[in-house]
């Protein structure tokens, strides 16, 4: 097999940097403790330490009150797993944007993370 | 050496459980990205998840905003860790009340985990 | 109600030292993808950072391969959940031994942590 | 500013999952208490989780022993940090093949991920 090394774009460091902060946030509160009242606090902290790192413009954190609830144990609380997230993270790298997503995928039956769309800014 | 095997007493469940709350919350949340802007929604999101538990019946989480501050990156944020925590977690068991603590020792230069106090509860 | 605070014993210690590391394991490693073929390194990764830690006199850490093969998703692995954990320390503190594992309660659905046995060492 | 959607190529799925792949790492395995004999172990089990996952096709794990004695603790031990991993993940998608790593920049005093190269396979 033949390898061509290529420039290094700006839209990879984009895709590479949005890959970073899902793989980062999802190990990172996968596993905190959860329940239908806590979720908010959580979304919000994961919002707030997301936003804070380089190159992100966007961030919204769900986590699904109904997973969370039919998970919940005796003391009415579960751990947050990765199918209970819902998280978009938007990535601005210069002139390239990217969006994309962990979400649980039903098909599959796990959380998917996956690339919503890339864009060319043009000011 | 000889072993005595002696029964297990409420005292030490609730000493038990409160080490458990301690090094859970300090694996779980070290790590994340933290700034003086988001601290609070991070001591908010410790607070309610710890709070959730079993036999907890009081959570205060501070984060020391000046280490913080001192810690910052170009991006102004930094990991949270472990030396930046001061955290008390009160947990009653049936009659006990155990009360522990992590917190920076300075003399030691890290972390300290200790139990702060333990009492019997008369009704 | 009434509060009498009592000193803190040796014993105290121990179980607070033991909650404290199981508590931190279980939160550190939760989370990691594992498969059957990789499910060794994972223990042994468990048992040696467990072993380093003050007081830790033993540890030994299984991981279900049932489990595991049976969450695997379509590439042959799956996240490492604490109900796929059994993982027994051992505490001295000075004249006491505190033995403790997390093992998955079927019953209850979920992995319990407990004190297994308490003793008082005579040399 | 305008936004001019773009068609999703491999080449920005190998930086993506090359992305998740360091972060989530990055987050899953730091904390975890390390010594200079321990270190092997870590690096054993960072490999093997990493290798699990879906587009890999090499990793290699390195942990600064230096580092690592430097923070020990009186116990030996310390958290293992971002600081001290050295962590390549190459990552095939189709015919395009990228080459990530996590490690210290001594200039800017922090772990800097980064994209090492990017190739086009022909076979």
């Amino acid at each position: 097999m033949k390898r061509e090394a290529e420039a290094i774009t700006d839209r990879d460091n984009a895709l590479f940097e949005a890959g970073i902060k899902l793989g980062a946030l999802y190990h990172q509160f996968s596993g905190t403790p959860v329940s239908t009242e806590s979720a908010e606090s959580l979304e919000n902290a994961i919002e707030q330490s997301v936003s804070l790192q380089p190159w992100v413009s966007a961030v919204t954190a769900k986590i699904d009150r109904e997973k969370v609830r039919a998970r919940a144990n005796e003391f009415g609380y579960c751990e947050l797993r990765g199918e209970m997230l819902d998280v978009t993270v938007v990535i601005r790298y210069t002139t390239v944007e990217a969006r994309v997503r962990v979400q649980y995928d039903k098909e599959r039956d796990y959380p998917l993370m996956r690339i919503e769309a890339v864009s060319r800014l043009n000011r």
